[in-house]
């Protein structure tokens, strides 16, 4: 069964700071797991065509420019961490990509701080979630039940993790739901 | 009049971050401000003696640890911001300091996310505030009353502003309220 999902990013271009930003772990062990087992992996900023160079050298490079993409072209939805979240959801597109898939009902991953998108997106009231430490407050505020476990599983579409030691977990049990 | 204040900071040792994480500016132009109009300026953080080189080069040394402080040592706190408030409120340790200061109505100066530590602090409910935009809701959702304007003084106690673009405003609004 194949798969394509959006993977949120961000670059460094004109806000003086650089991909040390993005939590490179969630992007490439996570975008693996999914790729080995047959799901196509996109990733979606701003622009198109930009190559994020990891911390450790590794690459990647930005397949689709926000502007060009619908929730149609997609399945589900990755959210990683690091303060990737934080810069993306100052762009109200960013946030609306976010909020369509959680009113679709279609599949949504997040993990670490990730689900600050799914917060400015309001999509998280009543919703069982987990998250980053430092957001706990943030998402318990936004109405999110909150439970500090690896991996919650909410009304079998939304998956959220705590931090990139739970990203075995969050990998095994997000390709469970995909159906592998 | 001789005012003390601390200042919040992040060093980057064992986070595999740096110091870019901070808002250089933030910190040496209010501290510069406040020291130019007389007052004692000190920085907190989880060690001292830290040396910390901004983006520019300009370096910062930490004068306190946070276990060594407590809430009688100092006047005023200002709470820059960057993706330091972010780091810091993971440390319970930074979040009680902020919510003693709250708690007792000693002054609080806070700019673009260094109003995330009074949201962990859950000192927000029912007081007017700004912030930087990815965080509004955040704000919001800690029962703030939220204003977009480029400073907000909340009961002759609370400072805030939204971005370093605000500074100007924030430095001489935050030295009228120390009464210079």
């Amino acid at each position: 069964m194949q798969k394509t999902k959006g993977v949120y990013q961000v670059n460094g271009e004109n806000r003086d700071i650089d991909y040390k930003f993005v939590r490179g772990l969630e992007i490439y062990r996570t975008g693996k797991a999914f790729e080995d087992a047959g799901h196509e992996v996109y990733t979606i900023e701003k622009e198109e065509g930009v190559e994020i160079i990891g911390k450790k050298g590794r690459t990647l490079t930005i397949n689709y420019r926000i502007d060009d993409v619908s929730l149609a072209h997609f399945d589900a939805l990755l959210l990683p961490g690091g303060f990737s979240p934080d810069l993306l959801r100052e762009d109200d597109r960013f946030v609306e990509f976010t909020k369509a898939f959680m009113d679709d009902k279609k599949t949504v991953f997040a993990i670490c701080h990730g689900q600050q998108l799914l917060i400015s997106a309001k999509s998280l009231a009543g919703r069982e979630a987990t998250g980053y430490k430092s957001i706990i407050v943030d998402l318990e505020n936004a109405g999110a039940k909150f439970r500090d476990e690896e991996i919650v599983v909410c009304q079998n579409q939304l998956v959220t993790s705590r931090t990139p030691a739970d990203m075995l977990a969050f990998n095994r049990v997000s390709l469970n739901l995909l159906g592998k």
